[in-house]
């Protein structure tokens, strides 16, 4: 197991605001999900560019999320396709 | 394709905050995906308490970005290990 000292502090900027993670990733990795996260709010801002920041956030979340529910079905479906060859 | 009058309004209640959310998706398809973005916010704001609303739903997207990230790297190894089972 890591320890506390195997944490790592990456400093990222989204929608303006800085934010410290902590973690044990890397921060390359750290930084592209920041990305991700800050490009997706900024694509959410232009379909609705009268939402106030925490709402847009909330949205953005709830946009990520419906994807990982989607990506989530297609791993079960592979997993069944590579369960049946394996048979 | 669906038309306008394909997409539904649901709404929903994220962290004491309502939304209408509107597409093509299930109220159902919805409704759990609300669900999951409330849950982790809360779980999010145990681990922070002092954190702001917008900050934390930033970091909830982050948090979720993060497993959806590491979901698409599963994905490419399982649709790899399809590839060579077909060949």
């Amino acid at each position: 197991m890591a320890g506390e000292q195997d944490k790592k502090r990456t400093v990222v900027s989204i929608y303006g605001q800085q934010y410290t993670i902590v973690g044990r990733e890397t921060s390359q990795h750290v930084k592209a999900v920041a990305n991700l996260v800050d490009n997706k709010m900024k694509e959410i801002n232009k379909l609705n560019p009268y939402l106030d920041t925490t709402k847009l956030a909330v949205l953005t979340a709830v946009n990520i999320v419906d994807e990982y529910i989607k990506l989530k079905e297609k791993v079960k479906q592979l997993e069944k396709l590579q369960e049946k060859e394996e048979e």
